[in-house]
């Protein structure tokens, strides 16, 4: 299945994409996809309503994140050999991991502000694993089980925040706009192999971002038990996995960041697509 | 005023703690205390209710965090200068920002759990801001005015989790049940000037730590204007601000870290007491 939601933002509805691209509205049954609603026995029941029965959302609605509630966006760092290389820096012996904040999620075409201050935002086209069932002290082989599926995000990034201004990444990760997230959640069924996926991303119409989820270092069974070592992941709980060569702080001689203006158009097989439009920041209207 | 919840993991009430220090519920009145009602409006209709017209909870319940809700569970690394000495760590330029899990919270005197495989788990008494009011590019000047009020912290920390292995400081700080919150949110107008508090924490009745809040390098006003620069701070967020000396890390020759049956005992002056017992780690319920 593919879940999504749609409409303004903090009042979008839950909905399913069927097999010809509708958007077809579930919220005559759901009110909406919470993190309780990714709970294996939850999608089990999802799987045997009629989508055909529910009525088409017609026009070319907003996207929101296809789900609420996530109470963690964590993250692995450097987890693409090329891209390791291209921020000259060392692969890691184990996974690195910070975190992203829940205030950066938004929905996929959403407009992505560059902080006030911010000359480095740079972008990440990655991977996202979304918990289903909580994962404490997981051992690979069972990992998989845990998993509801997958998302497309961008892991948007300002490069001097998170490199230069001392301590974690973490002051360069959680800005708000800073965490795109869908279209869709696919759940884990439709998805085959998660390490056979292209991606790609392009700033402005030119291919900046081209890679395949086979290249990771560490792979979603080891990342779902090393990080549940540390800590109990939780239904919603989000792990974007990296991000593969092509980021803007690695181009030679002279790295490109984001400006106003800017178009960003990223992908990944199977999982769907988003385009934001890079904004100067505004205050938020909530 | 002293905002509290107690009851059994998952059931909590909202109370108010009395000017004899009963416990007063608040559940007639209110659901919960959620992030929406530490929203300055919110508090300060609070502040119209006669307590001593609420039902006094008898016997000694258990207490949970005081709030719930948070969305991020922000900290401040090495922010007393005499901390940074005893970590071998130079005074950072600026503050130092990390991440705990919000799943990590949990009442005040709840078992702290040594994570599996752990050999270097250790405390730190902390002073915890919690903001009522959304906070984004804030000058000092305002930013208390974003503070709903302060809690105690005991800042868990497993250090080779922390330290290394490799990254951020995150994996080693948000393992299940390091994050005890309480006994009480006070409300700002209680405190007076929270730069002037006494601290303090004993592992088996030995004192560990002692400290003021005065001895912070970055004061309250620059952590919240400074962390604003880089996310929008929401009501319930936390941010704990860093401890004083007496780590477990920090001891010579050897340092001491905690193990099952030892028992923490942490106050900070008017935020109130907290006390822990260490267990090994097992299995949560949910």
């Amino acid at each position: 299945m593919k879940l999504l939601r749609y409409g303004p933002v903090g009042n979008e509805k839950p909905a399913i994409l069927d097999q010809n691209g509708d958007i077809r509205d579930i919220s005559g049954l759901i009110t909406d996809f919470t993190t309780e609603q990714l709970l294996p026995e939850n999608l089990k029941k999802l799987t045997k309503v009629d989508v055909t029965s529910l009525p088409v959302v017609t026009g070319n609605p907003r996207l929101g994140a296809p789900f609420v509630g996530s109470r963690k966006f964590l993250a692995i760092g450097l987890n693409y050999a090329d891209h390791a290389a291209e921020a000259n820096m060392p692969i890691p012996p184990e996974p690195i991991l910070f975190t992203k904040t829940t205030s950066c999620i938004q929905g996929p075409d959403d407009d992505v502000m560059i902080p006030k201050n911010s000359k480095k935002t740079d972008w990440e086209v990655e991977l996202g694993i979304v918990i289903g069932k909580c994962a404490s002290y997981v051992d690979k082989s069972d990992a998989l089980e845990h998993v509801a599926g997958y998302v497309l995000i961008n892991d948007v990034s300002e490069r001097e925040f998170q490199l230069e201004r001392g301590g974690s990444w973490d002051k360069g990760k959680g800005c708000d706009t800073f965490g795109p997230i869908g279209p869709w959640l696919v759940t884990s069924d439709e998805i085959g192999d998660p390490h056979d996926l292209d991606m790609w991303l392009d700033v402005n119409g030119t291919r900046m971002q081209t890679g395949n989820t086979r290249t990771m270092i560490f792979d979603i069974p080891t990342i779902v038990s090393y990080v549940s070592q540390f800590m109990t992941l939780e239904p919603g709980d989000i792990i974007t996995t990296g991000t593969p060569p092509g980021v803007g702080m690695g181009f030679k001689p002279d790295p490109i960041f984001l400006k106003p203006g800017d178009q960003i158009h990223l992908g990944i097989e199977k999982l769907g697509e988003q385009r934001q439009a890079v904004v100067e920041w505004q205050e938020r209207s909530d």
